[in-house]
């Protein structure tokens, strides 16, 4: 899809680091390139400052992993917090939707992905480690695996749950009222306080 | 999707510029940006720098209309190039195609894309007008209509078709050796080179 020709080679630059986003291949990157610099070249000056800054000021919570601008995120830094549970995410998002049920006050780790032999995602990828070094902290009792239903989820949750009972610790699972297969960003928040109150 | 956090401003930001980009949503958005921020910021850096370098550098072609560094594209600047004939392709990828043929030696000119209803595409944005400007310099005696041989590609060559008949040139149209359908992108270059002796 590259043009071949010898003065575009900024565009056939665009269109390889374009590459770099999961699911865009030479043909969607080219469309891409192709309809920022006709139609919304303001939009690509702005994603170019967007991808600086983020890249530059994101970085892990030394507590919960998860991705924030400072050194604790606003959870791990909120002294009200329950200190004895700890609930296992996969993503941001699925935090946010924990919190918005307002039925748990703990502590997060936020694994930032699950277990995926296809997408190559192993056990290092998921910062198991670190979750295993947090969650014996000594003052963590209690380890709530929330990752999906889906079979990769559940994958996740099947390994974190051995290797933490191993090291002594109580792990529960969100109860099965969370429908098989769906995500948890997508469930409602009903569902997903009775899933929390009905932990095994 | 958003994590909804007051710390990870920056990552928000990054989710929702990603968004500019034509069929990303806001979980494919989310998605990206973690996957950059977890495993490829060198990647992100890279984009940013390529997305900053394309918007300052490339513009369009004075006389073909195609993305280019210079005022004038490296085709239309070479001065062996047969001027009485001017080749319509959709992308620089269509373009670079029928060069691959070899059996073409004239001018081009680049839509930069086709009617698309759907896409909000209409001729204003096609640059039909520049197209009627170029095809009308007194030196160009035939036009060559080689869009695509899908519905849109089709809609595109009857509307240019007529405009530059009615302005007194002789419009021709590859033929139809190219299988309904396709892309011409991924036709094989005999199959082109028959469908442009062919051209009727
Ligand atoms: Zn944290
Ligand atoms: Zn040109």
């Amino acid at each position: 899809m590259s043009s071949d020709s010898p003065d575009t080679q900024s565009l056939d630059t665009l269109v390889q680091a374009l590459r770099v986003l999961p699911g865009v291949g030479v043909k969607s990157a080219a469309r891409m390139a192709f309809h920022l610099l006709q139609h919304d070249r303001d939009g690509a000056r702005k994603l170019a400052a967007a991808l600086t800054d983020a890249v530059s000021h994101i970085r892990h919570c030394r507590s919960c992993h998860t991705f924030t601008e400072h050194e604790l995120c606003h959870t791990c830094a909120d002294p009200s917090r329950d200190r004895t549970r700890l609930c296992v995410v996969e993503t941001p998002a699925d935090q946010a939707v924990m919190e918005r049920t307002g039925a748990y006050d703990g502590q997060y780790f936020v694994l930032l992905g699950r277990l995926s032999p296809l997408d190559r995602i192993g056990l290092d990828d998921l910062g198991i480690r670190p979750l295993l070094e947090r969650a014996c902290d000594g003052v963590v009792q209690e380890v709530i695996v929330a990752t999906s239903f889906t079979a990769e989820g559940e994958a996740t949750a099947h390994i974190l749950t051995e290797s933490l009972r191993r090291r002594g610790l109580t792990v529960t699972r969100l109860a099965r009222g969370v429908p098989v297969g769906s995500e948890l960003e997508f469930v409602d928040l009903g569902t997903i306080a009775h899933a929390l109150a009905d932990r095994r």
